[in-house]
C-alpha cells in the first residue's frame, strides 16, 4: 500500500523560499504568476491490507516525525 | 488559477533522506513502513483564464529553474 503525505505551512505563516521563488520567476519574465508556496510530499510503502489501521498508522507518524503540527498541516492519501 | 507542481527524484536515484526516514520510522517502531520517498510540491496562482497557455507557461517555468530535468520528473496539475 502506498500512502502520500502533503505537508505545506499553516495558512498565514511565512513562507521565504515561495517569495523568492515568485521573485525570480517574474524577474525571468513570467509576470503572471502571483504568488508561489512551497510543500514537502513523503511517499510511504507500507506492508499489510489493512487501509484504516495502515492510515491510523501514518497519521501517527506525521505527528511524531515527518510534519510539525505546531507549523504545518498535513494531509494522507492512499495512492496505490 | 492554482497549479501544483510535484517534482520527485527520477526512478533508480538515490534518496538519502528517504533512506534516513525510513531507518528513523523503524526505530520508532513503525515496522510495516517498507520504502520511503521525498518529494517537493509548488503551488502557484496565475492570471489568466487560458488554462492551456498557462499550463504551457508553467512547464517552462520548472524547466529554466522550478526542477531539475536532469535528475527530477515532474507533474502539473490544476487545483483551482
Amino acid at each position: 500500500m502506498r500512502f502520500r503525505i502533503d505537508i505545506r505551512r499553516k495558512e498565514g505563516l511565512s513562507d521565504p523560499e515561495g517569495l523568492t521563488t515568485l521573485t525570480a520567476l517574474q524577474n525571468l519574465g513570467y509576470s503572471a504568476v502571483t504568488d508561489t508556496h512551497f510543500g514537502r510530499t513523503i511517499y510511504l510503502d507500507m506492508d499489510g491490507d489493512d487501509a484504516a489501521a495502515a492510515s491510523e498508522e501514518v497519521e501517527s507518524m506525521c505527528r511524531r516525525l515527518l510534519a510539525n503540527p505546531v507549523i504545518e498541516d498535513f494531509d494522507i492519501e492512499v495512492v496505490g
